[in-house]
This record gives C-alpha cells, structure tokens and sequence, in this order.
C-alpha cells in the first residue's frame, strides 16, 4: 500500500505541530507523522515560559529570533482558539530575574542595558522593591530584574492546539505512527517507511528532536544532537505563592493559571534515562526551598521529566538539508522549543513555499553530510 | 481553642468558594471549611454549561435568576483572574438544542418564541443548517434550536479561582477541615465544632451540597434535600468533532478548551453511591453514538461522576433560616451551581451586609423548622 | 424507609472489614457502612508492616496482643484467598530495627533480651553483619536488631479481602455510605440515620478512626481520638535495593512484592490537614538517605498521605461501651491497625456472640460516658 | 564509548526479560536494551491467562509449547519470588470455555476429546452445571468445557519479576535504551549502536514484539510480523462475580487477586493505533453483558490497550537467524506471550549455550533472509 501527500512532517512535539499548522493555513498538504502520542515528549514537559530575554541573554542569533517569536504570541492564541476551539494559557506576568549573590547584580545590571538597548524593557528591582512584587522571596535576595515581557503558555495545550487547527484545516495528524526509516532515491529523499507501508511526498520534514538522529542515520547521515535530561515538580497552594515567574540559573519556578507552581529543571546531559530520580528531586527542591522559604508548606503535587534535544553549538538546526534534496531538518531546540516554535514553524513553511523568509536562518544551517565510520562498516551507501 | 472570625462557611464547592470570593470582595472576614479538597464533589464534576436558556425552559424563577447570573461571567472571568492569576475556561460558542423527534421540533419552536419575547435570541435551525454548523451530527435529527449565549466555563477552575481569590482577598480557606456539628445558644447559631476545638463566628452559612442534611440534623432542623447520581464520559478526538455544546433531554456533549469532549450525564436519583457503573456508561454512550455517530471512532479517557444536590420543589434554598439566628443556606442548586454561583454568591454577600438584594429571593426560601420524630426520640432538644 | 440487620459496623476500613468478616464467618448478618470507599483512608496509606516486635518494645498490652495477632496471618491468608479469590501480599522476610547511635544500641541489646524472654527471635547483628545481608545500608550505622517474623502485608489488599471474603459469606458491605446519626432510645443505642432513612439492630460497631469521634458526639458521647498524619513516599528499581524491611525511629523503608519500596512516614499529631507537604518529602526524604545513600538513583514514583487515629493512653479502645447497651467500639489502633486487624475482628466477633474472649481486654476498655460543656450548652440529653 | 557484554537483548517485554532471566541463571552476562520502561507494552496490557487448553485448541506445535511451558510455572513462581522478592500473582482456578450455541457444544466436547487423549483435564458441564459453579453466568448459556488447568498470573508482575531477578543475578536492565540499528560485519551481527555510542556482543538477541521488524531492516532484514491491537476494561465489584476465568471467541473475563474483573479484548489487526476507542469499549462490553448480565451494576475502573505481535503463520519466530550468524530472534508470539514465556526463556537460553533444547523448535523457525525492493532502492547492501 503506496500513500501520496505534499509534505510529510515525522515528530509531534511542538516544532512538528506548528509546521503542519504553518503549512496548513497556507494549503499545503501535509501529514503528520508521530511515533506515539502529540505532545507526548518535551513538549508536554515543559513549563511554557517565553523566556526570550531570561534565556538568551547572551546569544545574539537566538536572542533576536526568541523575541521576533514571542511577539507572535498574542495573535497566535487567537488564530488557534479560531480554528481548534482550544486554548494555550498565555498568561502576561512578566518574569523576575532573581539574583542571588553580588555578581549576579553586576552581571544582570549590564544584561539589562544590552536588552534596553535592544528596544526591550528590562528594570532592576533592589531586593526591597522585588519583594514588594512578590513577598515571598527569601529576604536575603540580592534584588532581580523585571522582564515584563517575558511570558508563559501552557505548553502542551500550545502542542495540542497547533494539532487540532491543523487537523481543522485539512492536515492528517496520526498518532502511534513511527517512521521506521527513510526513503532515498540517489540524491534525493522520496518518503518514509512505515509499518503500514510506504509513504511518499515532496518533502520530508525531520523535527523529531533527539530521535532526528536515528531516523535521518537510516540514510547514512549523521547529525549531531544529544538529549539534556530535566526533572520537575508541581506543587499548589490555595492562596498563590507568586505571581510572576522567578527565575535563576539552577531553578526557575512558573505560577500556572490552573494554580499549580512549576518548579523546574534538573540538567542531566547525555542520558536517555527518563526517570525522575530521588536524587534530582532533592537537588531541585534545595534551592526552591531557598527562593521561597514559604515553600515547605505547600501540597506536593507531581513529578515529571523530559529530554531536551540539544546541539553542540547550542543553536539549532532549521531549514533545508545542504545536499539530500526533499530533505528539511528542524531540531535541536534544546529547552526554547515553545517559545521558539511560531517562528520556527512559519519560517519552514516559508521554505517550503520558496517565499521571502521571515527571519535569517544563517545560524542555524543543517550541516553537511558526515560519514561515520561504522556506517560505511555496515555497509549502507549512497 | 477557641477561634473566632465574622462568618464561617460551610463547603468549598462552587457556591461556598463563590461566596467566600464575594464576602472578601467587601471586607468581611471569612473562614471557609471544607471537609475534603476544594471543589471535590459536584463542582469538579460538572460539564461547565452556563445553559441558562437550555434548562430553564420552564421555570420561571430560575429562568430569571440564570440569565442574571449567566450575565455575570465576563467580568467574573477578569476580575478572578486579577485576583488569583487563574483562569476559568470561559468558551463563548453557544448551544444547539437538538431535536430528535417533531414534538421537540413543537416544543423548541414555543419555548424560543417565550425566550425571545424575553429578549434572548433563541433560533431555530432546520436539520440542514444544524449540519451546517456541526457537521458529524446525525443526519436523522429534526432541527436545533441555536442558543447563541448558552457558554462554558471549566468547572473545577472556577471554584478553584474563586477560593483562590478569595484567599488573596484575605478569606482563610481551610481543606480537611469537617464540621462536626453547629452550636447552637437558644435560638441563635454561634459557631461550630471542629476536631481542634471549637469555631465562633457572627454568622454561619451552610453551603454543603447534600450534606448540608446532617450537619443541620446536628441542630435538630431537617432541611429537605436529596443526591441525584450523574456519571460523566471524556473522549477526545485530534481533530474537533464539534464546536458548540450539544444538548438533549438525555444528554449533552461538551468540547472543552482542552481538546476533550464531555459526555454527559445520568440521572439517577436517591443514592449516594458514588461508583460509575457499567450500566450507567453503556446507556450514556448510547445516546451519545446516536447523536454524533462518528464518535465511535474517539479515543476513551476517562469516567467519573457526581452527585447533585435536589430539592423537593426542583428550587435551591438562598437566604437566612427562618427562624434560628446567626444560620444562613445556599444548597440545592441541583445541576445548576456553576451557572448560579455568581449571583448565588452575590445575593448572599448582601444579606450578610444587610444591603438591598441584587436579585428576588422569594422562590429559594429556607424553609421554616421541621421536627422529626427520630429527633425528638433521640433526646435532641432546643 | 427503615431496614434491620443484626449488626450494624460503621467504617469500612481494616478494622471495621476485620470485624465484618469474622462475625460473617459465625453466621452473623452484618451491614458495614463506608461513606467513601472500602479502604480509602489510613488502610490504604500503611506500609502494612507486621511489626509486633520493632513497634511494641516497650508496651506490655499492645506487645502481646501484636504477636497473637502476627500469629493469625498465615490461615488468615489462606482463608480469605480461598472466600475473596484475592490475595493479601504476605511477605514473609523479616525486618532489621537498624542502630544508628551507641545509645540505640545498648537500647535494642536490652529490648532483644526481653523478647528473647517472651519466646519471640530477636537476634542481634554488627554492622558488618547487616551489611552482609543487605549490603545497601550505610556504612555507618551500628548494628541491627534482626527480628526475623515481623512480615508484611499489602495494607489495602488485606482491607479489601477483609470486606470481599465478608460480602462472599453474607455480609452487605455498603460504600458511599455515610452515617448522619446514631439512634439511643432510653439507655440504648438502636441503629444509625443514613440519607436514605433509619437502619435498626441489634449491635452497632463504631469502628470509624478518628471519625468515631464526630459520629459519637451525635448521642452526647465524647470519646478521646486525634489525627496523627503521616506522609509516605515510594520509589523503585530494577534491582532490589533491599529484601528486609528496615526501620529506625523516625523513618522505615518497606520493599514490596511489587518492586515498590515504601518509605515512611512522618508523623504530625493534631492535624486533619492531609496534604503531602514539601517539607514532609524533604524530612522523610533526608532520613532516607542517611540510611541507604544509594536511593539518591531511584525512581521517584509517588507520594501519599494518611490520618492514624490515637488516643491520650496510646492505646486503642476496643469492646462494649460502659454504659450504652447496643453500643460497641473498635478505634484508635494508631499505625497498628493492619497487624491488630486479625485479633481484633476476632474478639469483637467473640463479644458479639457472648462467648470466651480470645484476648484479654482489660488494657483497652472503651472510657465511660464524659459530658462536654459544648453538648450541654447544645441541650442534648440522654 | 564503546562497551561489550556477552548477549544483548533487545527488547524489555515478557520473552525479553524471561531470556535475560535464564541466561543469568547460567551465570551468562547479559545487558537487556528497552527503549520505554519495563512492561510498558503488550506484557502489561494481558490479562495473563495462561490458557493453554483453551487458546490452542486447534494448534498442534503450540499445544504443545504451551503446556510444557504452563507446567513450569509453579517452580518459576518460587524461584522469583526468591531472586527479587516479587509475587507473579499465580491463581490457580482454572478456566470455563463458555458455549454459546449448540455449534460451540458439539465443538467443544471434540476438542475436550482430544485434549482428554493428551492427558489434559477437559470436563464438559450443563448449563446447570456450569451455574452452579459460577452463578452470575447468564442463565441461556449452553454449557461450558471446564479447563481447571488453565490458570493466570498478573502481567505486568510476572514481566518485572524477570527482569528484577535477572537483574539480582547480574544482567544489566537498561530503560529508556532505544536501538537505533544493528551492526553488522561481514556475515555476522556484531552489536547495536544506541544514542550513546557502540555496544558490541557475542550474540543479538531480538525480542522486540513488532518493533524488531523495524530493527531488523536496518540490516536489511524483512521480517514479517504486524500488530493486532487490543482494548480491554477493568471493572470491579465488593463481591466477586466469578472465581474462574470466563472464556469465549469474542470475550474472555479474568477474576484477579486484587479483586478487579478484566475484560478483554478485541481484536483489530494492522493497526498501531493504540487508542481505546469508543466503538471498541461499546463492542466489548456488549458480548461481557450477554455473558454476565449483573456485570451492569459493577463499578467502572479503568480500559486500555495493547499491540500484540502477529505473523503469517500465526506461529513465533524463535531461534537462530538462519543466515546471519550472532543474531537470534523471539518474536511474535501473539497473545500468548505470557503463558510461553518460560519455555521461549529456557529454550533461547539452551541455544546460546550450545545444548540440547527443552523443547522442539522446528514449527518456530526463523525465516531466511528475504529483500524488500525498497531495500535495495535505498541502496542498503550486504
């Protein structure tokens, strides 16, 4: 059994998901193909910030397009809410940039100039005055930095809703549906195998995050990417603990609109192991604890994990493979894929379509071919 | 030890939480106790329907009581979201009451002429542009009546939000806490009595759903109230299989902001026993296939139900007891405490302020005392 | 509507299902009324140890009544699987009482010596000697008291069986069932107020924890009981990390049949308040650690909570009331409900039929009537 | 990084973790590979019925395997227990094969024949018979051929036993462990690459239920097996409905130890798509409502699903790879790959070490190397 469609999509986490609704609202045809459930990775694990200013302070590639993407935000929610009925949390608190020692004033004091100079606000708060945003910061803060725009979204139900309008607008998004390789002809990539059998299209888009790597190696290419593994918590209080998002470099903690406190993340490169451990429980909680004393009375609620796709440059990969024809790549969006993800998905549809792109893709070129030695052992070739 | 605090209410579903948010709203000081977890029973069992028009066809005094409440929300959605940073689901689509035979067709067309004679659009629609709206109804139904202001809201999020704000308003709200019984000094109610000792306030408000019953049983007053069973289905589909709300006689299906739709409910009066049984979800599903026959095809999430407080008279009790002092009652809103609970919780906040009604609470009188004979063998005495 | 039976137990949790099956067993018609679920409170949050050695060192009464109930498990297991079909996890393995001082070891030399007296094995081990038999312990602790008959048990199977073997002989267990009040004509307790109208018999159970306490305030009874909150933790992995259980004063690790292991429990006197806390995680978390540096690696898996019921003496009220004819009591077992389930069920089933108690009561007579002021105040009367 | 052990499994299901369990029995170093947790899949979705009369009533090779295998359950159970501590929830109560027609009688009692000259018990009851041992059957079956052999064991238990005891005995279990491809030099399979670097081997051991075939096309192998999906639902009652497994073509219903009635399963071939769906849930409980009517009042619990491995033949692939030396298979047993587990474990394990087999493999052989045209196109070679 032989399938057509335009553009098949392999990966249902967020990146996949507003590429299919990208291309979706442009006519295109496209097929969603996900190994397991939408939004059942990263996407779903993540706390939703968009972080533009927190998280690139000092990447300027990244920087500029974290905040082009951010500002799709608000129109974004309308256009889902539209075509799938459902709806993506944004809500606009601002974060608070919490220093917690003398360098980190220095640090954060000149981080702020840059982004003012950039167009973006950014406000010092001594302690005193950021406690009185948020009164339950431990006293001894050394003050933090305001970033009232950098907001949130409910991460997987942005996942969900870029699905569900694609699906409204014309897209076959099918869970439980692994690539189990890809289809070469020469130079070209022609579709992908299935346990149902083969599928072909005009484009194959790889944005399968960590697991890009073994699909695109089936044809002997080999692109680097490495999980980062992270672990979170979820606690509750009835009477909420903060209402902006306090974040520093080892935790970060997110009041969600469904009264739920997100308490994130452990950074455990290299590993596959999914486990939410005793140990990085313990490590999160410690400093949690010291960002907000109060904390210890509040009810547990959950643990989660998720494997963030990182690159070795930290930036990712998006756009058209240099040499496989009717190859795109967009991966790698280590633990920005949320925020990244409108302009990511519009910028793809623009390749596709050959248009005018709306950002710059210089620094995030998919490499050219390498050739590892065990492949050519094993005997696969072009 | 001893506490004291100016009101005490009694049950943290909707209408409690409601009240407690509109008491805090004016300055009174408030004490809310709930024997489980915030919106535990009914509340968080709900569908969310504001269907003031759909259920209060016949009803008068409800009729009139829904559309003002119902009229509430918006500025409800914002100013709790102020209050406690969540958010309450509101989804502004409307409702199609289908009809499945031509003496719904007679009936609807009566009741939209009454509805529209009182200045809400009611409008019918023939099978043709019902299926034009929604297209996977069945195609055998004999027309829809489009209830265009019928909305949702999510309803666990409202009662969370309203105990929410009401503790960042300063209402202490209080989990695991179960009354044991009511003090009661001559003809005046004074406090109650906890596990830790006993609680005094100036006024207590009963707003225990079903179990309003017993604790008032504790003061020899026997309030007529009974549980009526409903067991609720969520299903979901990645593509929306309908956009507004779905209402029969036997059961309704709900699209959520989440991407699920609620099936909903049984009616199965007189029994406490909570179980979702078998029975109960064959004959839901039943009625559900008939009306959307593809969603044969959606994926099963999950069962629960809920017991919704009935009066004899089909009406709730609002207001002050009749007869015993420092006791106010807000139970039997039935299936309706979501839609109810803004006004409900308002009404109540001005009797506790002594200020001119908001609304007419003739028909939701408390009754006056009756004594059982169980009682009075039982020693109980004034 | 009224209904007989010839015993009435209110509370279906191990105690109340203990009784139920054994006075099934006799040919007794019993009606056991739960107002949640079989096992849904503290029988379902235990560790289901059967530790009549480790916990009972000091206390005479309750030591002896913990062996002779150990004892009973062995046919007791046989006997429900063979009426229930289930199966009540009985782990027959032992249980380390671990030193983690010198004066715990001199303590444990002398409590060993005084079990040794009493018949029971008590052996006592070196460090080197416990971490040759589970060689995850730290490496510093003192010593071991081997105590190799304190088994285990999984709490609510056992609940569950309980209830299920009494349904398969007779017994109506009745869930959602929530008893308003008791009924006293004269001097005698005649049956219970439920929602759906009187149930009258000859005997009713009071077997309810802490909930006796509200439940026998309903006939001006006031016995002596408090919450006392424990919050447990559970973990795994793929390699046992420990086949015994090991305790120590303020902490116990439980390997489970089922891979778990159980980590247990803090302890919170006076409060109702269930909700696992952060704080708790972290306390019971950092004893834990202490113990088995190794758990750092496992699998978080899930946290729980649960309410003991304790008395002023520590002693658990067992047998007829004093003064109430109709009127019998089984409450305040503490964190010993599981082991004095066997023992317990079996002499209430003696009382009830008038014969030979297998167990002396004296230690745990039920207190004779107190008269609050509160009830005066209230007019209640006998 | 690479790495060597002596065998690498494939694969942390039932036949996966029962290999790792015999091979480390005979002191052979073993590293298990799981790409999601242990028993994630099919092994965890069975009902765990080891019906060995009752499935393979037509199938002379498998009748076989299956009952040589059902007999080494009694000592496996032990022997688990002993290595990890955990019970497999053996229940002994064997099973009745429903007729539903006069057709099942007179098929039935022939089978029961030959079933009777193999030595097996197969006693043929009357309606009244069958009522009187089970006495919610529906009172118009038309007897029932009672296997009391055919016993059962929880799934998932059965499943982690193995792995925990291969673990205890040294096997590395690794989780989240994904296989990108095979490695192959020359003629022989060398060892796996994963995502973090080279693992290399003695032997390969693929035992990845529908998934190997994935696996196996990285060298180029086309191993032809698909998915049979499965829906099933837990119910239960205080009271247990039936003691013995109730089986026929369409519906069987399993009894467990912890009290819960499973209900399972349907049968949809060709398909990944593992969500419950509605239709499958209507379908199911439709043919278990005939069969049990008072299963309407049981109280809902939980559905679910799983992908059982199929192959042309409806025979499992077990052994050597008739061409590629270092590669062995186990796959496809279909829904029986609990009850063949030991037998499938003990076997491969005879294999690896080079002596005589349990068992007879000729029917279960692995099929030689066969090409797939889009093999060859996308240029993979020997």
């Amino acid at each position: 059994m032989e399938q057509t469609v335009d553009v098949i999509i392999v990966g249902g986490g967020v990146i996949g998901c507003s590429i299919a609704y990208h291309l979706s609202k442009r006519g295109i045809k496209v097929r969603l193909l996900e190994r397991g459930r939408i939004a059942s990775e990263a996407s779903s694990a993540a706390a939703g910030m968009l972080a533009a200013q927190a998280e690139f302070i000092d990447s300027v590639p990244l920087f500029d397009w974290a905040r082009q993407s951010r500002a799709m935000f608000p129109a974004l929610t309308a256009d889902l809410q539209a075509h799938s009925g459902m709806e993506i949390g944004l809500v606009q608190q601002g974060l608070l940039r919490v220093a917690t020692s003398e360098e980190d004033v220095l640090r954060y004091h000149a981080q702020a100039e840059l982004q003012r100079q950039s167009g973006e606000s950014a406000q010092w708060l001594s302690a005193q005055e950021a406690l009185a945003l948020e009164g339950t910061l431990a006293s001894d803060v050394y003050g933090a930095l305001y970033l009232e725009n950098d907001h949130q979204v409910v991460a997987p139900s942005l996942t969900l809703a870029y699905a569900s309008a694609a699906a409204a607008l014309g897209a076959e998004i099918r869970e439980h549906s692994e690539v189990q390789e890809l289809l070469r002809e020469g130079g070209r990539i022609t579709g992908v195998r299935m346990q149902d059998g083969i599928h072909r299209c005009q484009q194959v888009i790889i944005a399968s995050s960590i697991w890009s790597q073994a699909l695109l190696r089936t044809v002997g290419y080999d692109l680097p990417l490495y999980p980062v593994k992270g672990e979170c918590i979820a606690v509750r209080t009835n009477k909420p603990l903060i209402r902006r998002t306090i974040y520093t470099d080892n935790c970060y903690l997110v009041p969600k609109a469904n009264g739920e406190l997100l308490i994130g993340a452990t950074v455990t490169p290299h590993t596959m192991q999914r486990h939410v451990t005793v140990g990085g429980i313990l490590a999160l909680m410690g400093v949690a604890e010291r960002l907000i004393p109060s904390i210890r009375g509040a009810t547990w609620i959950r643990t989660w994990s998720g494997l963030r796709p990182q690159t070795p440059q930290g930036l990712p990969y998006i756009g058209n493979h240099p040499e496989l024809a009717g190859l795109m790549i967009a991966a790698g969006h280590y633990r920005n894929g949320i925020l990244l993800s409108p302009l990511t998905g519009s910028v793809m549809a623009d390749l596709v379509e050959g248009i005018e792109l709306a950002a710059d893709l210089t620094a995030f070129q998919v490499p050219a071919m390498r050739w590892s030695k065990d492949q050519e052992m094993t005997g696969v070739g072009i």
